[in-house]
């Protein structure tokens, strides 16, 4: 136990977190182009404000303690809660607001392949506005940053709360039973349709209704097609009209040539019994389709209200960034994301280093990531470093007089000051 | 208690995030270009591997918790203990070391002005080489990270612990009163001289002996000649002659214009009680004293040993972020490290949604600062909301054939399409 983490946890050595900060990274700067801003809670919260909302299938995964007052605290076990409290207590906040917030969440799950007891969320949200222009703009932007990634084999799957209700209510599932029901169905990429059947059957549900919902579940065509038939089919229920509405506009908008991946109704689509009323979204990558959705999301109109009594309509979309990057590793090439050693300084001797740490000085202020020998050892070794951590150049000062560039993929090297090696540095950039 | 925070944790919302996010992107900036690589762990660790290192005193400000396997659990209070135990846990990692984490730390401490019991932390360290060429990297990349968020109205203290050590042991404190003498030392600063005094004589150490050391720490005079004084009074001590030796060679490279800040050396400096053993060091603000140190650190060649057996030498230094944000709202002009917003797309109608949604993306692709009107309301009021968040440009689609672009600040506006905006933006940025 001696240097381990705490079960469920990990260490990031350098390696693996400079590709973790690549892609966190790549994401706040796509996250700023958009117009969102940064917010940030406090790692843990009431414990009531976590359970309140959650029930109690959640409280269960709590890492919860008590300070020193006697009051009961816990980790938070995701960003949203944090959220809406923030924006249940600060009204004066105009809206609408686009906002993100990147940091790491706490569950107590058994720990298995890619899922951990600490990880990292990313999860940008538009607060006050009922326009459909925000899930859109969300839709937009997560295309837009899985496209820096370079991971566009990805497809956006949508549907709509509004039309999964309207659904269940026309095949007449039970009040008592829709959750079931929902459960269920949420399980059908990965149990597929006979693991579906026995769920409902284990529910009591009767086949027929089973039958019926499949029918809806199963329309097929591009996506207008699917809107007018399930329109056709739900003509009479004002609130699944409305969810078509909503998933119209943003077809509309968001077509595949605009997204650079493809944008697929489904109406199996569920994300959990969580706090969303209107669309629902899930990314799933293509080529990877073992890991799931590696982002989520949708409109949550009610979990602000339930806090702070005031209407407030939200929507949000989450990375989960552990899935992301596992994504990301497998594509060649992913260490484009990572920053890069630029230049190792080497000495022949401690008469040269006043040199050299002077030349260090220079290539940091022209915004050169530079390196400089801190051992003393023989300026082969020192050379044999810098090929070993990828340097793109070695600047070696012999001394004041005479100091070469080389570059170390080419082994080509020239006699050259600082100030001639600065600029062939930026030339090439 | 609604809407709050646990006792001691803030939120952060967009404005007060925005400045943070602005200097931590600095300081992860700056840490790249001198080489520095990041490492991560968890938020908890083993209270066994929190509480070995650091006693009692600090035991009683951990937040402790126990997971489901009755395993004892604390919220790190720190960064550097994490660290020690992940390089003792990895010797495949080669050396020497440059690593830097940014990251919340939390501590059961009464809250008070600027003082929280959820704070964040942002350590560099190297590790693995005995060289003071590694004291000299970390405080030069700090001077130049105080300049690039321009509070270089600092001074660097520096000291060493082993002159501290050679002092006591010239003045003859005895053993069992050293950590107390070292204790009342470190306040001179905060309670003055006679505050000292009165330390020493609450802990029984004879006037003679208080008033021995108080000649070496007021020797006057600039660096080379206070180092010189100090080496002719330690002439017999070994181990203090090393230290002498170590801010000699410390300060031959880091002048006060290699840095662009003062570094003095000062012999009442002390760091607490900490596991220092060699060089120590300290930022403190020059026009706003009353903060006191915003970032500090030194050598601890045996903390890894502790933890590993193993001999690793190891240096660090640590920005304490809140106290440093505190410095950085005094001075004019600050925004200027906050990514500003630079267009607000605005339309009349929904007709001209499509295309403002269109330009909305064009300009994103460019790299520029995007937000689109998300509520529908009026152009007038579309315009009041883009002054009221600084946009430097508005940018109005009126239909797919006629677009403006308008500088806020002066109210300019010109005819123009979306990609000679893009390029007359580009232009003046």
């Amino acid at each position: 136990m001696k240097y381990q983490t705490p079960k469920g946890t990990r260490d990031f050595l350098p390696e693996e977190m400079g590709l973790r900060r690549g892609v966190i990274n790549t994401l706040v700067s796509m996250y700023g182009i958009y117009g969102f801003k940064e917010w940030d809670g406090p790692a843990f919260e009431y414990l009531d404000t976590l359970v309140g909302k959650s029930g109690e299938s959640i409280a269960n995964e709590i890492y919860t303690f008590k300070d020193k007052g006697g009051r009961n605290l816990g980790l938070r076990f995701e960003l949203t809660t944090s959220l809406a409290r923030i924006i249940a207590g600060n009204p004066q906040l105009k809206k609408p607001l686009r906002l993100f917030n990147i940091g790491k969440v706490w569950r107590y799950e058994q720990p298995q392949a890619g899922r951990f007891r600490e990880f990292l969320q990313a999860d940008t949200d538009i607060v006050g506005s009922t326009s459909m222009l925000c899930e859109v703009e969300l839709l937009t932007m997560a295309a837009a940053a899985l496209k820096k990634l370079k991971v566009s084999d990805s497809t956006i799957l949508l549907n709509n709360r509004k039309i999964l209700e309207a659904q269940l209510r026309s095949v007449n599932i039970k009040d008592d039973r829709k959750a079931g029901a929902l459960r269920a169905l949420d399980k059908l990429a990965k149990i597929g349709i006979g693991g579906v059947k026995r769920e409902f059957e284990s529910q009591g549900i009767p086949m027929e209704q089973f039958e019926e919902l499949m029918k809806w579940v199963d329309i097929d065509g591009n996506n207008q097609l699917k809107l007018d038939r399930v329109g056709r089919l739900l003509t009479n229920d004002k609130v699944g009209m409305e969810g078509v509405e909503e998933l119209r506009q943003i077809t509309n908008l968001l077509t595949e040539s605009s997204l650079g991946m493809p944008i697929q109704i489904n109406f199996s689509l569920v994300r959990g019994l969580d706090y969303y009323t209107g669309p629902i979204y899930e990314i799933r990558s293509i080529n990877q389709k073992e890991l799931g959705s590696f982002a989520g999301g949708g409109r949550y109109d009610q979990l602000i209200q339930t806090l702070s009594g005031q209407a407030t309509s939200a929507v949000g979309i989450s990375f989960g960034i552990e899935r992301l990057i596992e994504i990301i590793k497998k594509r060649k090439g992913y260490s484009d994301i990572i920053s890069p050693m630029e230049v190792f300084i080497g000495y022949p001797n401690q008469d040269a280093l006043p040199v050299a740490f002077i030349a260090a000085k220079m290539f940091r202020e022209a915004g050169i990531t530079t390196e400089i020998d801190l051992t003393g050892r023989s300026l082969g070794k020192q050379l044999a470093y810098a090929s070993a951590i990828n340097a793109k150049y070695s600047f070696i000062v012999f001394s004041a007089e005479e100091q070469k560039l080389k570059e170390m993929a080419s082994q080509k090297e020239e006699t050259m000051d600082v100030a001639s090696a600065i600029s062939e540095i930026v030339k090439k950039k």
